[in-house]
């Protein structure tokens, strides 16, 4: 039996993604965002939703650039204090002794200690409410040596991704694994012909 | 030092949602997405990206509605199934003996199964690439009582979400507490200061 609970953001899961921009003076700003995600295989792109009220909303419009940084586990509390400090009264970088490296690609900052950066351009802004959702072509993926598997690919155990829970406000990591995509299902599918 | 892995739709998390419509003759079809997420906290909205050739993109369109369902771990099989085969040749929620329910609110079914379900009237349509990036309004968010805490709350230890992560192509359940979300990067705020 389901329970209604009225309308809320209330999903899982949600990534934990640091997103780096300049601000008007040329200074490297961070801030933390949860409603993200992948939104386009071709061009690749991210999506991600900022409140107008931010210091990197006005920072990612003026310079149409953001990075995307994946924080690792080991780095929670670095990622939790840029989601509730504002750019606006702190340096963030420096506060937590982290180092801003500029990109090549596009008119965006992301941090040398992320595992996984995502370097993007600003294709579209779509108003929604409180929240404004940009949308940003991947123009670089860059991994940290160390995460690269055998084959040259991120392995998630090395990045250690964590995830937001809504609502629950907890921090989560990456769990025991349930399978193979787009082949865990396929049994059931020749069963069902 | 990091390694150029070129632009590419590698990012984590990615969550595993299983969207729901009706096709032109009223039967109920459903789709894993992972290329989704929140994206607007007031109004509460989700997006979900689709490719055209996808038989619940031309469902959507039509009827301005979905539900989106929150899997749990062990539904990891029915999950992948829903995004390896597809609605024009198969009627999936028979296929694995789910139960569709018609929302009252929004003209979209939703599984009896899915622990979550949101309920969301189409918004925007932005057209990126390959995929068309849809938002849709929550209009109700229901859950399985069985799932809710003391306080009425999903427990997120019950819901049992997973991830998907791009190119590892690996489903992932939720792993070790890292901390509390606005919370445990604060001493490190109070320290910057």
């Amino acid at each position: 039996m389901k329970r209604s609970l009225g309308p809320r953001p209330l999903a899982y899961t949600t990534p934990v993604w640091v997103i780096g921009t300049y601000d008007a003076g040329g200074r490297a700003n961070v801030m933390t965002a949860s409603w993200a995600g992948i939104c386009c295989s071709k061009p690749p792109c991210v999506n991600v939703s900022l409140r107008r009220a931010t210091y990197t909303y006005g920072c990612l419009t003026a310079r149409r650039a953001f990075t995307v940084g994946v924080p690792s586990a080991d780095q929670v509390r670095e990622a939790d204090f840029f989601g509730v400090a504002s750019g606006r009264e702190v340096d963030k970088v420096a506060a937590v002794g982290f180092t801003a490296v500029a990109s090549d690609l596009v008119d965006a900052p992301y941090l040398a200690e992320m595992p996984l950066v995502l370097e993007c351009r600003l294709l579209h802004a779509l108003e929604i409410g409180l929240h404004t959702l940009f949308v940003g072509e991947i123009v670089d993926v860059k991994a940290e040596e160390a995460v690269l598997d055998a084959t040259g690919v991120p392995d998630p155990d090395r990045v250690r991704p964590f995830v937001y829970l809504p609502e629950a406000q907890r921090y989560r990591g990456l769990g025991a694994e349930l399978g193979r995509a787009f082949s865990v299902g396929r049994e059931r599918r020749r069963g069902s012909r």
